[in-house]
């Protein structure tokens, strides 16, 4: 089984960046680089069946589009500094609608929120995590897509967009940051979890 | 109900450090900062009903510990970097075997596993996180304190200290790091969740 995480990060830059103000002057990149770090990492290993997708939508040059591939990944270190390093250096290609490899399963691109949505729906069913979604506990995952937004969640405009062709999913009635929905969903897909509601 | 995390750090350092280099002369203080960032923040808010503790191991000046107030706390972010200039902040202050406060929420002292966990005992029900534990499933929580290893686990002569103790309880059979046990713990903490292990 795959399993795909997808961050709408609405304000993080699409130019290289100051590592020491990634949460100000990069659009909230720490959040970007904390949603990667839950893709991928364990203790002592990487996720092989993960991959993230990451779409930024700051300033100067959006969109932009990250894509990292948890079984090419090589040299990539959980902590926020080190994922931040990877993002600026991809931020320095040029970019066109094809991806670009930056280096070991990193890649760029010029692909909107539509562009990503049509290259994932081949890939497996697509979920869209809101607080007042269908109770996570209710469904069964093969091959999931879970798509989130950062801190300022997602616009109406891209809401439209992914409700056209994703299921809404709630992991109760906590928001929880970008980067924690993906530690409880990988937990969640590690146990195979249903839950006896009545248990709740 | 109170829950209560504490992370023994093997090598984090007791003096100040380089925010730049947080995973290596920092003693993987990196782990620290996601550990205490994931004990308090959801979106847009933070634990209040969360304390975490930190046993700081490293060179040179061992041991230090660090206790952080849910209730209490103002002004931390969520990101690696302002947690850590935090406690570059606290391991300039002189200490001793009593907590100091170093600013709202934050304290530090001269105390060791066994003061920290004296102190604890008091507080609620030890629970050590380790893969062969009982199934947290299996347990209900009131007060939970959770004691968490870093990368390197925790040695067995501090083991041996904890298992006088504290009972110890698995979250399956991933190694999870220090930070996203902290996650999955609160998550499990605020959905009350039980399982029917049939639907596992």
């Amino acid at each position: 089984m795959k399993r795909v995480f997808f961050l709408i990060a609405n304000k993080a830059v699409t130019e290289p960046f100051n590592l020491n103000d990634m949460p100000g002057s990069g659009g909230r990149m720490d959040i970007v680089c904390r949603f990667i770090s839950q893709s991928f990492f364990v203790s002592h290993g990487i996720r092989k069946d993960s991959d993230a997708y990451v779409l930024l939508k700051g300033m100067p040059d959006p969109p932009k589009a990250i894509r990292i591939v948890g079984n090419e990944v090589k040299y990539l270190a959980p902590d926020e500094r080190n994922i931040g390093g990877m993002l600026n250096k991809a931020l320095k290609e040029k970019v066109d609608e094809s991806w670009k490899k930056v280096s070991h399963g990193i890649y760029i691109s010029r692909k909107n929120l539509e562009n990503l949505i049509a290259e994932l729906q081949n890939l497996g069913d697509l979920f869209y995590l809101k607080e007042d979604g269908i109770d996570v506990f209710e469904k069964d995952f093969a091959n999931p897509i879970f798509i989130l937004g950062d801190h300022l969640g997602v616009s109406e405009e891209d809401e439209k967009i992914i409700l056209k062709h994703a299921e809404k999913i709630s992991l109760g009635s906590v928001s929880y940051q970008a980067d924690q929905c993906v530690t409880i969903l990988n937990y969640i897909l590690d146990r195979r979890m249903r839950i006896d509601r009545s248990l709740l």
